[in-house]
């Protein structure tokens, strides 16, 4: 893209009163965005509103200084760029929602729908939660999140504290990719404490963002780009949510785009549980692992061994270990009352298990079966 | 009832070989026991098979004992009964059963179904669940018969160990009433811990049995039981149970029934959450208060000030011991992790909460938070 195209998007996003819908229509209507900037008074008359028309005639008075601040943040590392409704490398899943960015910034490794990407055909999942879950709401996100980047899913959230930083970083843990979708300028980075989150994610995943370098984070902003995150995702799971929450929100634009939604039950007396359950009310399906929602979702290309991975995770059916563990996380105190095994016997039998990697150990003192990848 | 005709009902349902549908089928074609038993062999013959002709034909060898021990029986106390097909006081509900039993034992002041109730109009709702259901599952139970009891419900449940004991006695609590269908005969009380309950369940209740006086605890009766238990409700709601138990056989005989089935969630790493989210995904309601319940059931009668009831559960918001602990059962070592107190004062604190109800220790090392009743 050169500076005079580069200017006239900006331009375009940077004129009031338009919006997403009608900057489509008007792209629609000339071709490019150049050509909108190029059409006379009253050809724009004819098309809108007076108003709308002298808006566009006349240019913004941040427009240089932004386009420069574009320009010089674009050279300012080799994984930034801006993509337009008009680019082949726009995300095909966000031209099916109501008003698609005209302009996306993008910042990070992974290139999905580069034309020339190899990593194109990994399917998104978004995972959205409070930001202040409780502590088995953050670990259920991270191991569901784990569990899908195994599965070769990109997890897609919004880097906000609790539960979508435990879904990134599950994601990456897992060794798969994630997008996070924010609701700043890409030149900032919102929360301050997911900055290293933020640069682990740029370097194997993606950062996005609609909104024009020099964003702060303004309050309306976030749930506004709630809907490029169930947008961008074939499915959307709520893991702990308030009854009013922006991950409410972010769900029910995942229904009206006809996206599944998936929700965690939890303790009916736990207020994060609320949000979940309502929506389960409402028909969003209720998932007690990361491997009911793969199920659920249309993945042809999943490996032959995740779906075996279902019925069976290969552990020898012999070790009565295993099935005193479950699939759950669980205590050395909970193993020792299901197994009757002396605490020297069992850690030792738990060390084999992890160091074959059959066992994790979580924090917390727990345990958990791992499947077989 | 006079006694030759308690005498024929008795034979009838000792007779071996003919079960509830085909005594049915023969009060059908005969109009009464006794006109079952004056037919010749060669009538007896046309109707089915040589076999059971024979059977009806001889005299079981205990009848004159059974029916000796049921005329005692009733002579024992006021509120004991016998109630067959045949008569007025049969509860209307059974008959639109599979297999309704031909003769039902009953005990207890509550009498319903009698052509002079004046109490016959109180809508019934099954709880059933775990017999070694958590605290809070036991808690959960009784909250939400109390709050039934409340609403004018009658609880009906199966007088086993856990949530079936919980919900008798919520539904005590909150003054209503409540029936247990129980998989013995009448004359002994199982399991023994619930001996008092039993009677305080006839003070105001009432104890229902298809089985003959002095039929122990057999396995293969309790299941078979489950089936009236949702056959008297209107709903059948599962408060905690295994993926596989006889709740959910009584689940889904209720749905088979046709009736509405409740289940409560919980922790996605509780196996006694497992059967209640699993009827969950196979359509039954989920419901995070007895109010969902009674929103779903056809109760005009509702008092306005039970939709208050399941709002907060009250705790000090400001104690941070509770953030940590969430609502699922947790370690020692993991609340340690979480909230950095030292191991003496972790406990110390525990302690004080146990002590005043407000956390539960449970087996395995773990403890949890209770909502407040």
């Amino acid at each position: 893209m050169d500076v005079a195209e580069l200017g006239a998007w900006l331009r375009l996003s940077l004129t009031p009163g338009i919006g997403n819908a009608g900057a489509r229509q008007l792209l629609a209507a000339f071709g490019s965005a150049q050509a909108i900037f190029e059409q006379d008074a009253s050809t724009l008359r004819q098309l809108g509103s007076d108003r709308l028309a002298d808006a566009l005639l006349t240019e913004p008075a941040t427009l240089a200084d932004q386009l420069q601040a574009t320009l010089d943040w674009l050279q300012g590392a080799d994984n930034r760029r801006v993509v337009t409704l008009g680019d082949t490398g726009y995300p095909p899943a966000l031209l099916d929602i109501e008003d698609p960015p005209s302009m996306l910034y993008m910042l990070g490794a992974l290139d999905p729908w580069a034309p020339a990407a190899t990593n194109n055909a990994a399917p998104c999942i978004a995972i959205v939660g409070s930001r202040n879950p409780t502590p088995q709401g953050e670990s259920n996100a991270r191991q569901f999140a784990r569990v899908f980047g195994e599965a070769g899913l990109c997890v897609v959230s919004g880097l906000a504290l609790g539960v979508d930083g435990a879904a990134h970083d599950g994601a990456l843990l897992g060794g798969g990719t994630t997008m996070a979708v924010v609701g700043t300028g890409l030149d900032r980075v919102y929360p301050k404490q997911h900055l290293a989150l933020a640069h682990r994610i740029a370097q194997r995943g993606l950062i996005i963002s609609e909104f024009p370098l020099g964003t702060p984070p303004l309050t309306a902003n976030f749930p506004k780009r709630n809907r490029l995150i169930s947008g961008l995702s074939q499915g959307t799971l709520v893991v702990e949510a308030a009854l009013k929450s922006g991950s409410l929100i972010t769900a029910r634009l995942a229904a009206e785009q006809g996206k599944e939604v998936f929700a965690i039950p939890g303790s009916i007396h736990s207020p994060l549980s609320r949000g979940c359950h309502a929506l389960i009310k409402q028909g969003a399906k209720l998932v007690e692992s990361a491997q009911d929602v793969l199920e659920e979702l249309s993945l042809p290309q999943l490996s032959p061994a995740l779906t075996a991975e279902a019925d069976a995770d290969g552990h020898p059916a012999d070790d009565p270990l295993f099935a005193a563990m479950g699939y759950e996380p669980v205590s050395l105190d909970a193993l020792q009352a299901r197994t009757g095994l002396a605490t020297a016997e069992l850690q030792a039998h738990l060390l084999a298990l992890e160091m074959a990697g059959e066992v994790a150990r979580l924090q917390g003192g727990l345990f958990q079966r791992m499947a077989r990848g």
